[in-house]
């Protein structure tokens, strides 16, 4: 089942194993952080991700609820997510509501919708 | 099925006829704009949308991808939609990534997510 794979891809972020999770996207994925735009490839995708997750030492990204429809050939999962990021007793929590497409078993389309200035305000804060 | 539900509820909207909308909501649900607060109850969710609602003309909510699971008695439907609001050939136009929980047979937890600035900015030019 396509939720199966978003777990994985997810569990994959969680443990800061990047290669890990780019192995679930397809090499024309695209990855649409919707208030901030897109990028596309597993290797921009990398680009983007691999900064930001080493500037904290935990990451978990906790699922409310996730539903889908399909399967790994063609399905569609869609998740409510809090992803928190910590360091140094800090702790960074975004509200994500998340799209992934999934197409001949990798994810397609990894699109999270969330406000910008809920995140921007936080990273100030942590410094 | 819940998301038939969901889909009558947006249809309500669309057409401007909230009393339909609010009849599909429980007696106590919330309705919550992630980034901006949530309100509680079929008559505080009337007092948010019918301002807002009455600035337009048109009202068209484009559902591009829409997931479930359970049935009405118990069910989650999530949808990723474009909320389009005309008036005088302008178009403010809302990516929306929506979760609604359903129990006994109404929608009890309504939650939209999205860019805060994306949609003030756009009701601000458009005056």
């Amino acid at each position: 089942v396509p939720g199966a794979l978003v777990r994985r891809f997810i569990e994959a972020i969680e443990h800061k194993n990047l290669s890990g999770a780019l192995e679930l996207l397809s090499p024309d994925c695209e990855y649409d952080n919707v208030p901030m735009g897109s990028v596309q490839g597993p290797d921009a995708v990398a680009a983007t991700l691999a900064p930001f997750l080493a500037g904290f030492d935990t990451v978990e990204w906790v699922v409310h609820h996730q539903v889908e429809s399909g399967d790994v050939h063609d399905g569609v999962v869609m998740n409510e997510r809090l992803d928190r990021f910590g360091r140094d007793d800090q702790w960074l929590e975004l509200p994500v509501a998340g799209l992934f497409v999934v197409r001949g078993g990798r994810i397609t389309l990894w699109r999270d919708y969330f406000d910008r200035d809920m995140l921007l305000r936080q990273m100030a804060a942590m410094g």
